[in-house]
Formats: C-alpha cells, structure tokens, sequence
C-alpha cells in the first residue's frame, strides 16, 4: 500500500467542480439510502464527526444530514472506487429513513414492465411533521 | 401514480451537463459494484437492450459496458431517486467483475482507523489478459 497520510489524498475532486459523489449504505440492510456529494471539507468532517457531512449543491453549503429533521448518518466504513471520485458510506441511518419525503430511501420509484414507476417505498415519517412544511 | 408514458421523462438530465449518474448494484450480492453515468440514449439503449449502456465522460460516446472484456451487465430491476438525477441498476455481472482492474467491484479501497486504505477486492480476472494492455 502507498503510504498515504492524509486519506483524502486518494480522492479526485476535479471531475465535477470541486466535489465528489458520495452514496450512503444502509449497512444492516445493504439498500442504496441516497445520493449527495462532498467537497473536500464535507470529507473530513465525515472522519472527524464520524457522521455524514455533505456539500449541499441547491443551498450551496455544508450539510450535516439529518441536522433538521434529527435522522443522522452515523460512519460504519467507508469505501473509494478505482478512480477516486466516488465515495462510498456505509451507514447506521437514525431514524430509519435518509429521504426528505420520509420513505427509508430515496430510490423509491421502481420501474415497472409497461414503462411506468411504481412507488415501492418505505414510509417512515410524515415530512410535514418533521420539517414543519 | 401520474400517467407517465416514457419512463425517460421521470429523469433529470438539467443537474450534470445532459446526464444522470448511474449506479450499478450487484442483484446477487447487494454489493455497489460501479458508479457511471447515462444520458438519454445510453439510458433508452438500456432499457431496449436489457444490458447496461453508459456514456463514457472520458471518451466521449456510448459505452457498453463489457463491450471489450465480455463482463455486461443484464439488467434486472431499475430504480431512480426521489429528484430524478440518479439511477440504481441491478444487475447480474456476468463474468464476476465490473472494475476495469479485474475486482469484482471498484470500491475496492477501504478506509482503515489508521487513515490508510485498504485493499479489501475480490480479484476476478487480470486485466492485461482480457484488454491485452
């Protein structure tokens, strides 16, 4: 192995403008929860706080996932494919969903044989209740 | 669920120049085997030939994965997240391995406590065989 000191070292985040993809594992389960991204400091304070931590592009700022609504992503492993520019989290997800629409996981829409989607989520929480919107 | 006749149209291509990042999941195993990205015909080609088509960033056209090694990937199931940006691709691996490196997945590289990365892979096959480079 290379004697790399700093981990994020290995990480490439000139594909796409200063970040890097991160998918969040549920690791009890295996389920693909969500889909974000990290900027280099989202990255080590995912280490530091061994809870997720992303780089929110709509509000363009750190987001520390479940922050608002209390279903935070706490760190079991973590992974990197061959390139660097994917970061793979397996997590415990408090509160049993990662979703704003309260589902478990965001891939809630199935594709169906005639074309359709179908919604086969989870539904955990009433986001009105706990979001307040 | 809305009457959506193309299953295209649940997809948005706005948030990455025209594409949406791709997942491919092994429909055995659960393991995230590689993170690709489609855009409308590569999506449109998976879904006509059952067998998984990226677009290729780096080389700029249709990528049909296995094309060159065999190792294709048969679509089982197909999912998209809660703001259409991101696809999860079930699929069965057929010769074992996605990575270009011959592992069978390219999250390969697993963060250590002392900050190293690990190489945690399944070796499958050797690349210099089958790309003969």
């Amino acid at each position: 192995m290379d004697p790399i000191e700093d981990p994020i070292e290995a990480l490439d985040f000139s594909k796409a403008n200063g970040l890097v993809t991160a998918i969040a594992i549920d690791d009890a389960t295996d389920e693909v929860l969500m889909v974000a991204f990290m900027n280099p400091e989202a990255f080590r304070l995912t280490l530091s706080r061994g809870e997720v931590v992303y780089w929110s592009r709509s509000r363009n700022k750190l987001w520390h996932k479940g922050e608002e609504s209390g279903n935070t992503q706490k760190v079991k492993s973590l992974y990197i494919d061959c390139d660097g520019d994917v970061v793979v989290v397996r997590v415990e997800q408090r509160g049993g969903a990662a979703c704003h629409t309260g589902r478990r996981s965001c891939f809630f829409r199935k594709l169906q044989d005639d074309g359709t989607w179908k919604d086969v989520g989870v539904q955990v929480f009433d986001p009105k209740e706990v979001y307040g919107k």
